[in-house]
């Protein structure tokens, strides 16, 4: 592709996110509607950010498999909610062969029709309950707390990078517990690790909380959210975790026998995040220049770009370059880029666009001095590192840059978000405000599903969610809509 | 599932297999026909090759990138061998939206079906043929060396698990050359990464390979091959490295100007293994008492197994093996099995069944002589290691005797492999001797295609491949089936 420029936020904001993605060759669109191709860069966040959570997940005790890409079709309609919530927009597989068409090509053979159609997997609380009723059947089979990282399909007509797909990548925890107690806990703590997560490794700020009825995942009786806000104030849902309750067990009649000798339906969760969180990184920390990512899922943590003039300096540079690079590569992930035929400004731009946290320029000058020029990519005046033996001090102090940005970029999006949340007691001001200020808008509220109807409505705003800290605000306040007793304290934001 | 024994080797080869699997909880059945689900503690064997196998493609210079699921339906016709190959026994999808039923439940809804039918992906060289022909411009874009980890779907009637279902999990290499040289060499390349693989990793002593033309992939020019011999004498394709020429880029008109200003055609390979290792390697090494695996891919490396009388014993020979075990899990995977109501016999029987390498019996004489008494998976006296620290010493003393069982795994597997290949001149005497004595005969061979059918249609055996190493022998010697002169050493088994 062509080399573009990168249309500034200030002008047209979905346009920049396109750019920027199309700039730092993260993905590509393909001849699949709806369907993306993630390009290797923008693979490797996604590689990084797997790496970390599957970490995380095997510390709080969960365990990976995998199950079935298809679910036959009457499983979609097992779980009530379910089927309303999942049950439209999915690819369904209804012929097993191709022959050849009279006039060249291939084609549905018709021969091979299935008996009964298979659906693409959405989500896959189905066909995971059906296997779970095989393996439980006593207490000493819980709790079961198994992960599927997975591709899954929800046909989408109006598709955005990363934030919505027809096919994404994702992982989704399904649990199974003895008590309603031990499911409600594991929920909300797959909602504190995605917080942690996103927090310590991809430095956003999210704020968790609680969905509203509307909001909530099809099948499930609380749906926890993490929600981030992006630069222009909107808001995106960056994971979920699903308190099940006892849906999916009824649905699939999985009972266990408990400690008594009685059988009782099994509780559950689930909770999933997906390639959305590529998004949501890009969104929160990239700027008019192009992509900015947290060091701790950059896929290059740190770019060399020797600079010479003639042959014998260029050996020298060169040497010097390799032998920083190789002792760099003990800790991080390096490239040096050693083209020819390219001077070194247009080498900063291309890696500047690419997101490199830390750029390192290498001239004889820098050789004579055994030090390396650096850059960060979220600004500042360029400072030198004293390379020194190239052993552990060097690879700590360029360590302390790394870790500088990563807490750089959290405070910029914490700022950013502190100072786009909005207390506002009227829905006049926030109808009046969220347009030309949009951001999250914290207001006491009386849970009802049709005045939160009727505000989306008016103002293309959404609960995000009830916040869980700070709900003891709401507290003999009055809803800022209706003027009832507020029941919640609630998020109020346009979202992705 | 209730607890059932596992049908020795000699009495049902096939049974044993579909026994030790089943004991071991690797795999389960699906609801969907030729799915399976990989249950944990298969998942994780396939989780541990994949790491292994990533990090050997990182190494030698390749990137992960992620394709779409769905191929459009003419894309499949556009390489004429590939269409023959591949484009029979697919996962159509025809529709994108269910709708509620008449009576209950839901159905395509015809509104929605897809103007060009999508194919669950076979195997992905056309959809990425396709985006190459955008990315590929100059020599400066080559060589583009893309690796994939995904699922994909074969419409399989005869399923065995791990080794044949209709989805699988599997790793496929896409890589773009200018030169024919340069992709002939990767495509080497890779079967050399596959070989050091199964040899050092999976203990398995394969055989590397060219394929005879009607075993070839379609639409490749070459195909390399690793062989496996299974216990039972039987072959079993390990993985595949493609040649393939030009003809994707010809099929999808990828170009690129050379250094001259020229327009060519790019130089292709393609190269997978999958799932089916997993197979492979329970084939290869497991037992009469079930599972074995060799410790490099082994989910669970030690198991600690407390024995105690009484509430006495118990605290002070749980507290010595949670040391033990913690000291252990920083270099090795542990698992401590302090179940109560269980007896120490059982608890040996279920991890031998489950394939940990090693075993540590700790009672309260091991506490005080500071040891713990081993047992290997594969046999042999047991004996302690003393504990010392709990520092490097102890855990060099593990690493050594994991490193022995890995070792003993693929001598055992080199030595069956060397006394079940037979070298015959004499088509009569392979006949007559195949069923008895399954094995890789190797036999000088003038190829052709017809008489290669023939002899697969009396013996059911078919070449697995032209070994790399000793073809020279060919020289002046005589086809074993036909007399005329020899134009390559064929090795033929009955394969999987």
């Amino acid at each position: 592709m062509a080399d573009q420029g990168i249309t500034p936020r200030s002008e047209d904001y979905s346009r920049w996110y396109l750019d920027v993605i199309a700039a730092a060759e993260l993905i590509d669109s393909s001849p699949v509607r709806g369907s993306m191709v993630l390009r290797p860069h923008g693979y490797a966040i996604w590689e990084a950010i797997r790496a970390d959570l599957d970490r995380r997940f095997k510390e709080t005790g969960h365990v990976n498999a995998y199950f079935p890409l298809f679910i036959p079709q009457s499983f979609l309609s097992r779980e009530a909610e379910h089927v309303e919530g999942f049950a439209k927009e999915c690819a369904v597989v209804t012929h097993h062969r191709l022959r050849a068409a009279e006039g060249g090509g291939v084609e549905p053979d018709p021969a091979a029709r299935l008996e009964e159609p298979l659906v693409v997997r959405p989500t896959s609380e189905t066909i995971i309950w059906h296997m779970y009723g095989r393996w439980i059947n006593s207490h000493r089979d819980l709790p079961l707390l198994i992960n599927q990282w997975a591709n899954v399909v929800r046909w989408e007509m109006r598709t955005r990078p990363f934030l919505r797909t027809a096919e994404f990548l994702w992982q989704e925890g399904h649990t199974a517990h003895a008590t309603r107690a031990e499911a409600e806990e594991e929920a909300r703590r797959m909602l504190g690790v995605y917080r942690d997560f996103c927090v310590e490794t991809l430095a956003i700020p999210v704020l968790p909380g609680v969905k509203s009825a509307s909001e909530r995942f099809a099948g499930a009786e609380d749906t926890y959210t993490i929600e981030a806000m992006m630069q222009n104030g909107w808001a995106l849902q960056a994971g979920t975790s699903h308190f099940l309750g006892q849906n999916f067990a009824r649905a699939f009649d999985v009972t266990f026998q408990n400690e008594q000798g009685e059988r009782e339906y099994v509780w559950a969760t689930s909770w999933g995040v997906s390639t959305r969180l590529v998004g949501a990184a890009i969104m929160t920390h990239s700027d008019d220049t192009g992509l900015v990512l947290p060091p701790r899922v950059a896929p290059i943590h740190v770019v060399l770009v020797p600079i010479w003039r003639g042959a014998s300096q260029k050996a020298q540079v060169l040497d010097f370059a390799r032998r920083v690079g190789a002792a760099l590569s003990r800790r991080f992930s390096v490239e040096i880029d050693d083209r020819d035929n390219m001077k070194p400004g247009a080498k900063y731009f291309e890696w500047e666009r690419k997101g490199v946290p830390l750029r390192m320029e290498i001239g004889p000058r820098d050789v004579a001095k055994n030090s390396v020029f650096c850059k960060r990519r979220t600004g500042g005046d360029k400072f030198a590192i004293e390379v020194g033996d190239l052993g552990e001090a060097f690879l700590d102090a360029v360590g302390r840059e790394l870790d500088r940005i990563q807490a750089e970029l959290l405070a910029r999006a914490t700022a950013l978000r502190e100072a786009r949340t909005f207390r506002v007691e009227d829905y006049a001001e926030m109808k009046a405000r969220i347009s030309e200020e949009p951001g999250f808008y914290l207001v006491p509220w009386h849970d009802d599903a049709e005045a939160e109807a009727a505000i989306k409505a008016e103002t293309r705003a959404t609960i995000r969610c009830f916040p869980l800290a700070g709900q003891e605000e709401a507290r003999g306040r009055r809803c800022f809509y209706s003027g009832r007793p507020a029941t919640h304290m609630a998020v109020f934001a346009r979202a992705y």
